[in-house]
């Protein structure tokens, strides 16, 4: 049950841009930025969203652990696993060095950013990650710990239905963060939930 | 030292933006929008800059503290002390019952939106907080736990001398986020950072 009245027929941060539109112009264009825009970063829209569904993970965020891990899932040819076993423990997933380094890295963001420390920037760096590589991941750690408070902090409601992630995942996947969002069934929510 | 190369002559969040002005255009928009738009919120952008600042100093964000607080006193009519008791201890400041309420809820969020309960709720609602305000105040809490991990987590410099923060407060309270920032002096700083 969400703190404020929103509409229900939208859930997680999708109800508070449909309520708050002034803020959900920068809130988009920043998502639509730093996890989709080919040519903001070498690191790949996949790779991008795999550090905010760690960090969502990490901030025990459930909508935007299930929306962006199904987004990842999507930029990775559909590889949920890979998703699943980057949320679980990314040292012993099956992803680049270099990613491995940079998920440590985020994974102190998470927590406070003076946790970053100057060998962890070194080992990412032994590992092929360029300086704005690492720039780019510590801004999107830091801005998932912006949206997953503000998703929370409110108590949006999260879908426990996974058809509901994919077909976001498959919408953002493909069309970026501009678009529209569609409405969501409550059937598709467990009882209790609005 | 801050951990990937940004241009000296600019501290703080100043750096990163002129690195990375792709990102900078919503990251500013946005904090125009939560925090000066006066048609955005019925929270003066004193009280939203208070929020702001708080939730910088329990992050331990001194560059964003120190900003902030300077903008705060320059939005509130020069009133320092009053920042500086917000920052001690909101329930034994000056300010209004409201605000207190919404600052415990913007502490809250600081930690994890989740810590957020219906009683929190409740009591801004009961000192006359509006649904909008609530949301405002989330929103703004939470923005800021990007903010201080974006400038912490790369390590930029912070300037040790008031002057520089009173400049800048100055410049924002007055012109808004969206207008170039301007050099600050190596001398501003303290031996030892760059």
């Amino acid at each position: 049950m969400p703190h404020i009245s929103l509409p229900p027929e939208f859930p997680g941060i999708r109800s508070l841009f449909v309520y708050c539109p002034e803020s959900a112009g920068p809130l988009n264009d920043l998502v639509q930025t730093i996890l989709h825009d080919p040519s903001f970063s070498t690191l790949t829209p996949g790779e991008r969203e795999l550090i905010a569904t760690y960090t969502s993970a990490l901030n025990t965020c459930k909508y935007c652990t299930s929306t962006h891990g199904a987004i990842a899932k999507y930029q990775l040819g559909g590889n949920g696993d890979l998703v699943k076993a980057v949320v679980l423990n990314p040292a012993k997933a099956e992803i680049s060095e270099k990613l491995k380094a940079l998920l440590a890295i985020a994974a102190k963001v998470q927590v406070d950013g003076k946790n970053v420390k100057a060998e962890d920037i070194a080992l990412a760096k032994e590992k092929g990650a360029t300086d704005k590589e690492i720039h780019d991941t510590v801004l999107i750690a830091a801005a998932f710990c912006m949206y997953n408070r503000y998703v929370d902090g409110l108590a949006t409601w999260a879908p426990d239905d996974d058809d509901v992630y994919n077909a976001i995942g498959k919408q953002r996947a493909t069309e970026g963060y501009l678009t529209a969002p569609f409405k969501v069934s409550h059937a598709a929510t467990a009882p209790g939930h609005p």
